[in-house]
């Protein structure tokens, strides 16, 4: 198993089929699937508990980067519950009104909350950098499962690994947008999220042992 | 026509026919309607087709609070766009890589942007409250034609009328949040976003007239 999360963010000429096939091809080879809001907007819940017929082992993530209030992301994710193991929101709505309530909900209902820390794309060095020591004090009140650092700057991800000792990282922007495959696991992630470059090839086996090399050039013989 | 827009959120137990007939009874009457990701998540883009099509004027604005790469956000919107009048994003998220690319596909397709300020819970004041320099900068540049700012904070709404003179302020937190009707209006907002209030509401006709002197109390006569 690689630790990576392969991630769909369909765009309209994608059907469910291909994205199903590409779900079973990788099923068991990765660590789990990432589904992203334009795979909500086309295929429903419905896309979600197919995905999760498809594939019995590893994890299905809603990333919806849920950032509003409480009340409003608890309702988006009772649509999904029951088809996945873990939601993405935002550190930056803050604790209370929005990710106690959102954890607590989560809790109940046995699934894993993951949040931003920051994001791949430049933008984020305008806004979501410099106000990272209030994102930090948020994180490390809510404790989620997970934590999301950009492949793009690992020494963000180094950062992470040593602020959230107890979250497992995840890192996207791995492939269309820059990163090389492994970068982030040598700089400590757990995960790479990888989209464009693997969930739609004609082939994404092989397109996954292609990169595997990198992949593996920080793990242990065990990891992999 | 009240300066209202009309927020529905709904959970697994409300139909979409509910959400129609309120639609049908409020059309004409509010400025317009407000569907957020849990509408998404239950009706996906027929729920926003219907609601185009059972009221011809007034604005629908996909408010999904977008937080992503502009790549994600573009597909979101791709999924609804022939639907809505507008969509609602973050400003957390930063200028390049992001909001840029999202602006450019709005205006190629003749869709209104509106982004975030400031949420109307009390988590925000913990994380986008003291960023409100680098988000003002976003706004400054990206100059969308609406931006949120919260009801339950009446400064800053005044705040966003002063900052952004160009936009319409629109205004959520009044009613189930805390805020009182015409609160935000008084303080210069253009929109009051009103959900639990009015939008399952046996007659939301007349649950919008019960509290029209509220709304009523800071405008001309011309406006209501």
């Amino acid at each position: 198993m690689y630790p990576v999360i392969v991630a769909f963010d369909p765009g309209r000429t994608v059907t469910l089929g291909v994205v199903l096939e590409s779900v079973k091809s990788l099923c068991g080879l990765v660590g789990g699937f990432k589904l992203g809001l334009p795979f909500l907007a086309l295929y429903g819940p419905r896309g979600f508990s197919e995905v999760r017929r498809s594939c019995g082992e590893g994890l299905v993530i809603a990333d919806f980067k849920l950032a509003d209030i409480g009340h409003v992301m608890r309702l988006v994710v009772e649509a999904v519950s029951g088809y996945i193991d873990a939601v993405i929101a935002h550190s930056f709505v803050g604790v209370e009104g929005a990710l106690r309530d959102l954890k607590e909900f989560l809790d109940s209902v046995g699934l894993k909350l993951i949040l931003v820390y920051n994001m791949s794309h430049s933008g984020a060095l305008e806004t979501m950098a410099p106000c990272r020591e209030r994102l930090r004090r948020v994180i490390s009140s809510i404790k989620p499962w997970g934590v999301v650092a950009p492949a793009t700057r690992p020494e963000e991800v180094k950062e992470a690994r040593n602020l959230f000792p107890w979250a497992k990282i995840l890192s996207p922007g791995v492939g269309a947008q820059g990163a090389k495959p492994g970068t982030a696991l040598c700089a400590g992630a757990d995960y790479e999220i990888i989209g464009r470059m693997l969930a739609y090839s004609r082939d994404p086996k092989a397109a996954l042992e292609s990169i595997a090399p990198g992949l593996k050039r920080c793990l242990g013989d065990s990891d992999a």
